[in-house]
């Protein structure tokens, strides 16, 4: 059991890394900003508030937990800005090596079991990854928003780019989607926080 | 629906400013303190995996669920370092009111389940919370440690007040307790960092 355990607290304290990688968006108040573990906490919190509009019924836990996470590749392999085709480009191939550095740290059966829920959210085809994906586009949306649209208008994003990174966050839930666009995008558009563009 | 969902997001966006709570305890390297929404994902991290040690069987959604928003009520009451013994003595009834406001901000029902499970980790009576709360107490004796007992000796702690704060922290997991006293707790005696007085 021993051994078991120290190779389950080697990959926890190694994640503790991911508090250091830092995305595009900011926090609501601006102040600087979000890291990759904050952003999971963020999107797990939403999940078990918000399953209820999923399109399809979800194992929460199995959501949450691929919430969780989705993200520990990136200690290896850098957060990936969204709307930068050059880094998009190689993203596959180093969170692949990433992820087989990083879950290898555990235990076999939950090595598999992670590595597993991590490409199940990366092809997006069950309910459970279609639900965590849409968290995972609609949580910055809310928090571009709140900080007056800060990091859209440092990159200048156009409405093109972020209905092309949310053409399937419907796919998780109609209802969330809905939301999103009415509250968090189209407000931002009509006041060119967004530019008006596709 | 649409009330409905502005109550949800009007939670989700106010739970926001959990990343702004900052802990006593440092990240693994030193760098810097860690944040209130930093301390839960990890803790959430660290129960999806530890399930198997804990003493009676969990229902590990509800104890995820009851760690991701165990600290909410540190939006309005602010942290409480856990060897402060006047700020612990005003701590329940500035998160009692806390609790109040923030969960209040979420639909009749939500805000019923949520703080009912707040309510049940600070009594600390159910298997799920008992566990929760060994995470609350084994997550920053790893950090300190990694972090070369940096929070430890800013605070002059004794051996003595670790194990008054770890008193219960057996009841969650023996085998967890165990593990996290000979690997982060003894050693850092032996070294000093930690002073060996009761």
């Amino acid at each position: 059991m021993n051994n078991r355990l120290k190779k389950q607290f080697e990959f926890i304290l190694e994640a503790d890394k991911e508090k250091q990688i830092t995305r595009q968006n900011y926090l609501s108040d601006g102040s600087r900003r979000e890291n990759d573990s904050e952003h999971a906490w963020h999107m797990a919190l939403m999940t078990v508030l918000l399953s209820e509009y999923a399109n399809e019924e979800i194992d929460v836990l199995k959501a949450v937990t691929m919430i969780l996470i989705h993200d520990i590749v990136e200690i290896d392999a850098g957060d990936t800005y969204c709307y930068d085709p050059a880094a998009r480009a190689t993203q596959a191939e180093r969170e692949k090596r990433a992820a087989e550095r990083l879950y290898g740290l555990l235990p076999e059966d939950q090595c598999k079991k992670l590595r597993s829920l991590w490409e199940e959210f990366e092809e997006c085809q069950t309910p459970e990854a279609k639900f965590a994906r849409a968290m995972d586009n609609i949580q910055p949306l809310m928090l571009n928003s709140a900080s007056e649209g800060k990091s859209w208008e440092e990159h200048s994003v156009r409405l093109g780019q972020i209905l092309e990174r949310n053409k399937r966050t419907k796919e998780g839930s109609e209802d969330l989607w809905k939301f999103a666009y009415e509250e968090f995008v189209r407000p931002n558009v009509e006041n060119s926080r967004i530019i008006a563009e596709e």
